[in-house]
């Protein structure tokens, strides 16, 4: 019973499908292919726009090279305090910008609250050489905390970052859960709520390893091309992500599979969440549940073969540990995992 | 026809059997899982030494991230002046290692030659802080000129190398052919002749996505896996890119390919060798073709549906080109090119 | 009457002496002369250790070049959230370290807290690759908000790092202000009490621009000579700034001119903490009034010609400033100062 | 009788009473202060146009934050194969680049040659991601060799660099010597020659340490003040290095005392070009002699206490020494050394 991360789980069927289709014949590499071109459309088609598309293979390429192109090394970025560009990718952003800034900013829940951003950007004097100037936000979409911005709540944060004339990149390397839970049109969720550039992420979500920088004005890429080859991030034989996150948006793949995850998370949260001293430390709107609960009952799932992760210490008795679900959990882990923990 | 680039062809199926086979199930993520582990050994026994292995999805990344953990930025690396790492990423080298130099040297028929090394070390004075300082040599295996350095040849350069305790670097992106062409134990072509580290290459051979970095000393790997990460380099589902690895590794898959790849492009130089007013610029020893043709020849090719790169500008009536075979490449397009050529 | 900083003040004649001394003839360049070394034995004796002393123009340059000889990319520098590297220099630090993260610890009064120490380094995981490695601590002597660390504070500051494995720097932009504050052999308040390096001002204490980095341990400067020349800060005339260092530092110049300005400092504090609805911020040890006073006060003061920053936003009728005395403050002002707030 | 260098020379009395005269008092700190802008409008009347000015402390800076605030990482620039920044800043230009490549490039006497130029811009295919793009060239004036391009000649450079869209950089290490050298108006060998933006130097010419970066299209600065800013170049005093360059730049002070090290260095090539066996390497055109002498001759000009660089090592029987005068070259060195050669 895996429920380590999303990361731990292979691939999915139609993903795999369109790799195996994909490896015969010869086609133009580095991206000048038919395939790559499909997929492009295959984007703008979902984003009703027509927008720039950049497969890579990590979820921090496509954040830092994102963030890189958009801010400069003097220019500083704002994002969650718990936003993987900052806690979980060792200085990443500060390697690809040459030195920018990352701001922690907090907010319940894993979103940014507007006022503390605020509170953030008053510390940086416009103008004044000796302070980092501010160029981008950054928010994440599912949160790291699994919860979901709302279309108005990402406008919010837009309208902040466009009155001072900077970005605003979304991390989403769970987009899918996201917008599955959701609900709206991608583009509601996305450009129209002020969002510039995305790292829109397929490998949690049930590819072998696919990701993606999207402009949604093509122009802002600016020299992205440039800054992707010098990095070691661009693919010779790009087809093959580009197969990926082909079959991960056709037909609506990427949002059944997501959808999948959502669901065992929310069968999840409501099993553990009637059980005595267990809490819900964050709504669980996508496919990962953080739960305080007993640590007698944190050690009774470990035995029962549960894995998962610790995410603070224990203190006074009780333990909040994360369980992630993903498109290839088996339900049955599911329902093993609330049986085991309604029968201590 | 596609004779562009061994990166133009797809994936053979070995490969794809393994990727699928990896799909299923959950495992650690970032490399902690069986998968990559298996691979390892695969390296260790293959290389007959027990050698740091590290994944990455692209040939620059490897050579880069391989290069900037033996290099600082006040160091000086020497290469071909055809070397990959130089011409053709962008400048990677410079912006992983924070700056340092490449310096170009000389040679016949992409080989670094052992008077001109020296000669370009001599440029440089040691201790004296405005020079930069040399740290590194990189060779490249197949050459850019499709031919193959021999024991001796590395030894040699190697000599040179660690004389003033620098690192020599092999940029393996077609090790592959070049250990079918040399039939020696792989051992004696790499760290037993005195390569440190090495870029190991399996995409232009067959796989979709799948370099890594060796190195024959492990305790030289040093900071490594820092700087991988903070590349964005480090793939959360390794074992994709390790089960390519150990499949092609396996049963000496890498070499039946690369072998295949070889002698169609033997087949091709023999060929074109025949007809009047054709020279072969390099002696053929891997896959790569270089020949040198009158502009109508290659014209006709070209109308026959022969692809190939254009090596240098037409002069006096005659053209430089490359031709390129590949594990995939049809037999039957080696032989409709010749009968092509002869038709002529 | 100008408080603003001690940066606004000139040079110290002594200093201008020896740079007129300095002028003449010839010498080696880039600090191959007999002035530079003279200087380096100057600090060996008044810090009564064999040291490695290295001249710069700036404290930026100092700073960062000391933290980025002791923490590679991959590294995190911990430091006080109102350090100048932090707060006041533009990013430099992730420059120089090519995105090592600076991660802001809280302390009253400008001092690090060795509880907050802690508490920020637990965010840490070593050996994790996805997190940045502790490698230094920085503590700023006087500090940004005009205190002294007392040698046992650095001492157990110096613990914590040692315990670890890291580096302790001290950026000493104001070293000769607290030194005179606390009396003890410079040795005591460095690296008898755990300093590993430190960046050595001179510029607010009356030099025209001359810093150093003083590693205490010479074999600890590593390539340091190298990241200088790269970031364009080996000066080729370096005698003209060991001159300054050298008239600095002989003869005690360097504390009586830093003493001059503490007792300055003293007398204001001294003389506005008498009066009503007037606080100061932070102990004033050094050259530095943190005054928390009526805007009413404050805009008189204003009105009168005094010169100084606000440091926060007014709020609830009240204001905090900061006025800073120097080697070159006319004890007038001081007086004037004083009398023109009494008499509001 | 120190023939070194130029650097070895200390500092002209009338820099130094600008020095002693800009130490009084109190003023902004960081460039704001009347001193910096009097100097800025200095530079304005003696280039007969706006410009910006940024004045720094060494060559090495203000050669590469020039070259960085017009060349992004991806760039590549174009300089002489004995270019400072490329044979002797240790790499510094990639550095401040993030990478930028540096290509070198040939001509007879240290001048740039037109057609090596096209040559070399010909191996870099413009929008190819895995070459970097043509973005700067890079001129010395005077050269390295000691000799001075012609308006003429650097109009023609100029015409290649903005067919193209390339920046025109002069490294002016030595202008004052090549102005005195021509005599025409400095706009007429810059700006309207077609030189965008200069590194000025006066450091070589009788300051103590001062340089300046020149746009001579202010806009073209860009972010040029958060780049000096956040590389630790900022200077605090900065008024200190403005009034050297304001003192060094009125009443022609910069070309009487280069005009004087040229007048000697001409000197040195008359007498010694006489003598049997010796030849000129380079016309002597500055301040720089080039000179190929009997090895005898030169073991007896060192052994006379003369002091030089050898410029190349010995080949049958000769050696090319370098011998370099300056605005504080005693007349009488120069006529003892040659007295001394011609008594061999």
């Amino acid at each position: 019973m895996d429920f380590t991360s999303d990361n731990a789980f292979g691939a999915a069927a139609p993903i795999l499908d369109a790799l195996v289709a994909a490896a015969a014949g010869s086609s133009p590499s580095y991206g000048e292919d038919a395939l790559t071109e499909r997929m492009r459309r295959r984007f703008c088609d979902v984003f009703e726009k027509d927008v720039a598309v950049f497969p890579v293979a990590t979820g921090t390429a496509a954040n830092c090279l994102a963030l890189a192109t958009v801010t400069p090394a003097h220019g500083a970025i704002f994002c969650h305090e718990s936003a993987h560009v900052e806690e979980d990718e060792c200085g990443a952003a500060e390697f690809f910008t040459h030195g920018a800034k990352l701001v922690r900013v907090g907010g319940a829940h894993g979103k940014l609250a507007p006022n503390e951003i605020e509170a953030a950007l008053a510390r940086f004097r416009p103008g004044f050489v000796h302070h980092p100037q501010p160029f981008a936000i950054s928010i994440t979409q599912a949160t790291e905390s699994g919860t979901v911005y709302t279309p108005d709540e990402i406008a919010a944060i837009a309208a902040i970052a466009h009155a001072r004339g900077m970005t605003l990149h979304l991390d989403g390397a769970r987009i899918a859960n996201a917008m599955a839970r959701l609900g709206c049109a991608p583009a509601d969720a996305t450009w129209r709520a002020g969002v510039d550039v995305m790292s829109f992420g397929a490998t949690k979500g049930g590819a072998l390893g696919a990701e993606a920088v999207v402009f949604f004005d093509p122009a802002m890429a600016g020299d992205f091309v440039y800054r992707r080859k010098k990095a070691g991030h661009l693919l010779s034989k790009m087809r093959f992500v580009a197969a990926q996150l082909d079959a991960y948006l056709r037909d609506g793949t990427w949002l059944a599979l997501a959808g999948r995850a959502n669901a065992l998370a929310s069968r999840i949260a409501e099993g553990l969440a009637r059980l005595p001293g267990v809490s819900l430390e964050h709504p669980v709107e996508a496919n990962e549940v953080f739960v305080r609960l007993p640590v007698r009952l944190a050690e009774k799932l470990r035995a029962d073969g549960v894995r998962f992760h610790e995410w603070e210490p224990a203190r006074e008795g009780h333990v909040l540990i994360r369980l992630v679900t993903s498109f290839a959990t088996p339900e049955a882990d599911v329902e093993r995992l609330l049986s085991c923990a309604s029968a201590s």
